[in-house]
């Protein structure tokens, strides 16, 4: 008969001694938010049992986690509003180490004030250990495909919902495990550089890159502190991998769109011959510049590389051209541009987007490309 | 804020108009006991949202599962003991039909006499609709590998535990799936066709077989009635998948055991070259016959194919001449024997058990075989 | 006891009814000159046998060449200097019609001037029947990459030979098969599109692009009118595959080179940090510009795609500075880029160069930009 | 200008001081016939330049060779009746040691008796060295799947022709590769283990297995001493491969044979259930045992093992029923079976034989088995 472990002790989150976390965290860390998708937080346990307390809420777009075992994926869970106390293994063999990673799925919802993940504490049998370091620092900034939106769910899957995103099978993962990298997510679907996908010109990365996580807007995020200025002095990554303008390219084809707020509408024009209206493409092209120096002005030495590509490869020498301007006019000279691979018939999960095949090949090109300049070999 | 649907209804699991159960059922049918990896419950529904109730108990051997939205894994995770009110999608487009699948990934466990897990009903704002049904019936009887152990957890992972077990990535799912076939599954870890591992010769499968699920002991199983005999007319396969050897073949390799209740030791012999006893081999042959004779009995038309050799091929010409010797006295030769490859450096998973990349790899040999024969072409 | 077949008829390679010419042609097309690797006739015929008959010669480089029997490789082998009658299959079925392929593998060859392969014509027993048309026309320009450099012999070997070129395991070929392409290949080992690998600015491939084999420069070849204007009117493409750059960038890191007819001292800088001259990539740059102008002068309706990567991305952004400004001076929009992924440990083949995987792997990401672009998708 | 090498010498193939012979060979050994596909000679040279110096005869079946530098597939063609001199290489680092290796594709040819290839000697610029050794001896003895028919030619080639037979891109290539190994092939398209794929009696393996080469039954052959005794003792492996059974399968479905030198007519029955008629399948499992006390009695130490699978899987019970009777009543155990996977729908090559896809996984799984067996882990 199932008896409760009697020797689980109650640790909160600030009381353990040794913990990786991933992903920003703002003024408030305990108990710690969760705030991006791939947020996390990872400790090294003896001990037969471990359990995590967290504390949820959220509207429309419930809360899903993850969490590995030593490196390996275990659960995947949807967690809806409440309070939580998750038993994450049982009855391991007491001495040895093991080391346990929880994360956040479900990006940053921009759209539902409520949702929110709160790591509280631990309840464990054995003692914390030192839990590994890494040996890189990665920021990852992007869209619904650094969101990981249609890594789960059937390809025939079209709704729009928190259960088919994730970070447990998507490039920025993969990626991140064969660099051995420690990373920060910043990603919404939808969004882009310059505008979202429908013209909306308040849903650019830009606007929120330099709150703690501007793209929570409810109150309790305020109360969290996802408002405040970043102090990005605490994270200096070594490479920023910019992973947008997915969204801008759509916009292109998009009807325009009015800001409520202020009646004015914006739209991103067509040619007749079907290209791009020049001036448009300049908003996008401006956009590119200013976010670089945004970036850079925040992280002095990382190295940032744009991905683009795996949804079409229309923006390509927009944004090549962008660069190249901010490198002129800034000297700055340690930035880069790769393409990643345009997803194939066999490759998309759910809802049109990149589903695992897709991430994985993603994955091999851009961990090539950073391992030459991590390594200092390019 | 969230608000809980108040829409949803809640049907018993009895009064489900449709539904495809997997894996064997007994007399007690409401609540619906899972009893084996693999188990499970399917629907179709409409409605913006589906949640089920399940009750579940164990001891040592915490419940794990798992489900699939039309045909993607979408959650996994553990059950402890209690009643659970799970909900499986949220928001979903109303009218769409959507298939759900909810299954068990722990086995039925012979050391874990508390441990159930029984579906009670669903809630639901939709309707329940037709659920597609399968080309053919497959029955999957095993060990271990049967019992997906390894293919969660990582390499490192040695402990014997529920979690690393599954069905979600077992070559048994993996088959079903690509033959469009319903599927019975009854495996346990350690037992062979004739004794278990560790030459505890109570832990063979032919002794449990022929009631509904044997490998559960306990109190409350007696009640559900996994003591009963089973009744094989309820449900008659097309192929039976035997993949059965590995423990029989391990415990020529460990000491001698002796059964508590009767005081009497077994023990599978080596010779002093190393190569198996041969009266000792002579116990396995004349399980393996015995054990055809016993499936013959009750599956008159199935197609039984003996699968063997991921772990290991030692027994591969034992086996076959158990085969060999029970065709000839039976004329049955709707049977077939096939090596299924062995587990290589790159193909484990935790616990020095096949994973993933092992079970994909068996499962294409055995797609290959049961298309043929199923297909009647050979 | 072998008989020649005395059923034989010499047909020359004018008399040839129907024929697929892969590759340029000049004046001359009897005797038929192979210019360029991947330069080939290709027949269909009815009867037993065929045998093609050839003429070459060659100083330092022989030739190599292979052929392919309806559209699988068949044979590859050296050819040294004189006149060759070669038998491509015997004993087929009479009435069934089958196609041949026969084409050179060594790339033009700018450093042995009497280094030549004429086709002369054919033998068969059978007749000559249409042979099956293309889809699309491509053109690919490039260095030793397109000139499948390494993808025949082992990692070890780093001699640089002809016969480790080859048009067979080439992305060229991948790409034009998977597309039904007929092709055009101008490409030489250690050119550029400003200079060549070791600072020298004669190998640029622009200089002979104009030409109908500019890089075959001896008595043989004038004669041959290789050094004629070519007439781009003869072979319009649909698309432009320009994968140059690899050794532009190679020559920044190599010492100055001095034109011996001038005595003109050439050398590509680096700054002190390691990065580019300025000056010396905008040499590269405007190269790129007035390359590009050259193939649209040629070309008025191709898609023009930039391909780079393979070996290295270091000049991504250069070359794609250089191509928003042609656009931009041209209001030419009709060209794009595309990153190829780079080689990795696994993908070498011989002479560090990009093997035969490394070729699939850039041919998987060309194949998905092309199909988009010529079938008017994106 | 082309100017052959001067200071090339010619070297009888007798007077090479060092050299790996592949293949079995008889009392002549200058010049040195290759009898078998697979057959070769392998030399480690110095200099520039290596020419081998051949001879050949054919009718019907033309030779075909292949040759491989540093391990790596360089050139593949056919060969006419009559003397050729053929350049392997040109123009290499004189000092570096380079390592060739000549290898007959064709099997030998029980239908063309004129069919042969005689090695005469070397011409080369440089030195002989000490040719690298390997660690393990393995025989493959087979039929057409060892022959490699299939591994070249296009999926709809179904003429039986000499340029689709192989050993460039068979399994017992890949696996003597992956295991280090010196192997010996016996093997002809069509044949047995007790007959034909056509009932003929005489097309099976043991009957010429104990001659050198029994395949070969012409004239010429006699003066090779192909038709003496096989000398075993010569070259005793350390592992046998036989694939036979698929040809003894197919005479099943097929019409009577009628020996014409003996008017006996052979059938190999079906019941009219589609079944084997026992009477007849017991002809193919006396075969087996008898053919396997052969070759015990020729190699006393070496592993045997029977692979089956790769076009279809019928007679996987009496094989192992056969080599089981052997073990039993030899008290042999050296001795196992393993399946190979079949060939499925993208695995093809051409005339409905497996391809490189299917030898390629056929191969992962016998060097899976070998490798345990010959390092002596199971």
């Amino acid at each position: 008969m199932y008896k409760p472990n009697e020797n689980l002790r109650k640790v909160n989150i600030e009381d353990v001694p040794f913990k990786n976390i991933y992903g920003r965290v703002g003024k408030v860390t305990s108990p710690l938010p969760l705030l991006f998708n791939g947020s996390g937080v990872e400790v090294t346990v003896t001990g037969q049992e471990l359990w995590i307390d967290v504390e949820t809420d959220s509207d429309f777009h419930e809360m899903w986690v993850a969490y590995e075992l030593n490196g390996s994926i275990m659960g995947r869970f949807m967690l809806l509003p409440g309070e939580h106390s998750i038993c994450l293994f049982r009855n391991m063999t007491f001495d040895a180490p093991k080391t346990v990673k929880f994360y956040r799925e479900l990006q940053a919802m921009s759209e539902d004030e409520y949702v929110k993940l709160l790591v509280k504490g631990f309840k464990l049998d054995g003692e914390f250990k030192e839990v590994p370091s890494h040996k890189y620092k990665i920021e990852f900034i992007g869209d619904s495909i650094t969101s990981g939106e249609g890594t789960y769910g059937a390809y025939e899957d079209t709704d729009w919902l928190a259960m088919y995103m994730g970070f447990s099978r998507n490039y920025a993962n993969m990626t991140s495990k064969a660099l051995d990298a420690d990373y920060h997510i910043i990603s919404q679907g939808g969004w882009g550089v310059y505008c979202g996908w429908d013209n909306d010109i308040r849903h650019n990365i830009p606007s929120v890159y330099e709150k703690v996580c501007g793209l929570s807007t409810g109150e309790a995020a305020r109360e969290l502190g996802m408002m405040d200025e970043y102090d990005f002095e605490s994270w200096q990554p070594d490479a920023i991998v910019v992973n947008l303008g997915t969204n801008d390219d759509t916009a292109f084809f998009q009807p325009p769109f009015t800001v409520p707020e202020t009646g004015i509408t914006y739209f991103q024009r067509l040619n007749e011959d079907g290209s791009f209206f020049e001036e448009d493409l300049m908003n996008v092209e401006k956009a590119v510049i200013d976010f670089l120096i945004m970036l850079r002005k925040h992280n002095k030495t990382a190295h940032i590389v744009w991905c683009y590509g795996m949804l079409g490869y229309r923006l390509t020498l927009p944004i090549t051209e962008a660069i190249n301007a901010y490198k002129l006019s800034t000297g700055d000279k340690n930035i880069g541009f790769i393409n990643l691979p345009n997803t194939t018939k066999d490759g998309y999960g759910s809802h049109m987007h990149p589903g695992e095949v897709s991430h994985r090949i993603a994955s091999e090109v851009l961990i090539g490309y950073l391992k030459e300049k991590l390594e200092g070999n390019q």
